[in-house]
This record gives C-alpha cells, structure tokens and sequence, in this order.
C-alpha cells in the first residue's frame, strides 16, 4: 500500500451535476455498500441501514431532495437510514449487537453505559451523525473506485421518509450521489491547517 | 490504485490497549490531520478543530475518559473538537466558509438554506455528528500507515472540556487512539449485508 490514503480523499469533491449516460455497475454498488457496512460506530451499534434507490423510487426521492441537481441527475442513489426505535436499550436489536460486541462475555459494562447514554428524544439525531462514519467510507470508495459523489443532507425529511417509505422511527440520514461528474473537479477549499 | 479500499477498511479495528513504546512519528500525525482536514461537511462548515494531545495534558484527558486503558496506553491521542458559537449563521465563521464556498458566487442560496437549518440548541449535537466524517478520514488514514487506533466517545464532556481547555461553547467530540495494538486484531463483527 503507498504511505497515505490521501489519493482518495484528495479525488473525492461534491459533484454538483453528473453527465448522463454513465451506470454504476452492481459491483461497484456493492463495494461501496460494503465499505459502508464495515464503517465504525459507538457502541458497535451500527445504527443505520443502506437503501439503493430504485428507479421506481427515483423521481420522489428527488423531489423531496427539491430536484438538486446533484440528484436529479445522478448514474445511482444510496440512502443511509438512522435506525430509531430499535435504539431502545431494551430492544432485541440492541441486545444482539452488545452480544456480538461481547464476543461471549459480560454484556453488563455496555448495556449500563447505553443506558446512562441513551435519551429517547436525542437518539434519532445522535443516530444520524453516527451515520456520517459509513457515509465517509462509502464516498472515499466511490472515489477509490473512480466515481464522483455528492453527498446530500439538504432535503425535505418528511418527504424522504415517505418516498423510502421507511418504517415509524427510522430517518434519512443522507444520500449519496454517484455517477461521473459533468465538469472537472473545482478548487478544493478548506479552512487552512492549523 | 487497487479497485477497492477494503484493504485499510479491513484493517481498521478498535484496539482497546495499545503497546508500549512505540511513538507515532510526526510526520505520520501530520499526515492524519491532513487526512481529518480534508474531509467534507454540511454547508462546507468544516465544524471541527483538531487538537494533538501534548504530553503535559495526557494525564487530565485519560482521567476524563475514565482512564480506559485505550487512552492510558495510547502512544498519541487527537482530540476532534466541535466548533460552537461560531456556527451562529451571522458569524464571521460562517460568513467566510460560505465565501470560499460559493467561490465568487453569490453567497445568499446557502446563507438562507442555512439560517432556515440551524437551531441554536442543536447545533452542537450537529457539529458533533459532522466531525464523524473527519474521524472516519483519519482512522483509514492511521490504517493505511498500519497504525492501530480506537474512537473514544465514552468521556466525561465536561471534564474533558476542561482538560483541554476548550473555549466556550466548543465541545469534545471524540478522541482517536493510536499507536500499535498490543493484541492481535480480534474477529470482525458486523450485522450481515441485507
């Protein structure tokens, strides 16, 4: 491996606008679904899902996201969902990932600390900032894989909620945007190292 | 490149104790800033500031972790710090990052998406949720260099404030372990591709 990740990262930028006529291939959708599912999170909980918009989906999907371009035009469309209310430290989905993360030990230590962490009316928030760990993984992929990405948190929640049709309780995170980009990489800006 | 990133996503893994003397070298740090730095965010806010743990504030940082043995025996620790009040949408912060980012163009589409996104009692949460995507960056980037790491959201807030002397309205996101794990990397666990 070279001595830094940076190629990736230095390739990745937000595509404002694809060019048509450029599919992702299932593989690559793949990878990238699995750079995701590998994505690191606090409590192990992984609290999130992946949806692969379909093109049945599409045109709602991007009307809650006010047909932004970035949208309206993409080769492909993931959602990664926050989980809600299996978060519940009580719940059975909760009590599967501490017995994983347990690896046959005492689930005790964690489930007190979830506990004392967990507030029902923070969660969902605190859920989709977890979300931004299998967001990063999914857009260095894409650009380790030579595809552009935008990713997209500007979008009406409710409409997107209904569009995914996902269950009471579960929210959109973000979308991720993919495709190749109709114009070339801008300047990148960023605050200066400090 | 390789077609995948898998390989420093595979690598990565939470090591819960770190083995003594061995130093992260400098440069490798520097690359790991370099690697948070570049990452993207809502809005281009870019709501982090990252602060390399200096040895004469280690002991206080480890007690505000409750001195878990991955903090005590980490070789360096990089605070990711959530910006505050300078997240205000009228702020000069905010001001220049819309600047760079509209890049000579008209600043008032994100000013006023913004001001109609920003909540002043959420807003820390958000920022916390955003530095995820830096941490991300740098884990794989610590990967890459075959550096071992651990995430560390389980602190005191308060305490580790303090310890790092952050100014008002800033907050502890989260800490990043490194150095080389004193055990080997332990079976990966994750919920299974759905």
């Amino acid at each position: 491996m070279p001595p830094t990740l940076l190629d990736p990262i230095r390739q990745r930028y937000s595509c404002r606008r694809f060019a048509a006529d450029h599919a992702v291939p299932p593989d690559q959708l793949a990878l990238l679904l699995e750079a995701g599912r590998l994505a690191p999170s606090a409590f192990g909980l992984e609290p999130w899902r992946f949806v692969a918009v379909d093109t049945a989906h599409r045109e709602a999907v991007a009307h809650a996201c006010y047909d932004q371009p970035a949208v309206t035009s993409a080769a492909a469309l993931v959602a990664i969902v926050a989980l809600g209310a299996v978060l519940d430290p009580d719940s059975d989905y909760v009590r599967a990932r501490f017995e994983a993360e347990a690896r046959d030990g005492d689930t005790a230590p964690v489930c007190e600390a979830y506990r004392a962490f967990y507030r029902a009316d923070s969660i969902a928030a605190w859920a989709q900032g977890q979300c931004n760990f299998a967001a990063a993984h999914m857009l260095l992929q894409a650009a380790h894989m030579g595809l552009d990405s935008c990713p997209i948190g500007g979008f009406d929640a409710d409409a997107l909620t209904i569009a995914l049709a996902l269950p009471a309780g579960e929210t959109p995170a973000l979308l991720i945007a993919l495709g190749h980009c109709s114009a070339p990489a801008p300047e990148r800006l960023r605050k200066p190292p400090e």
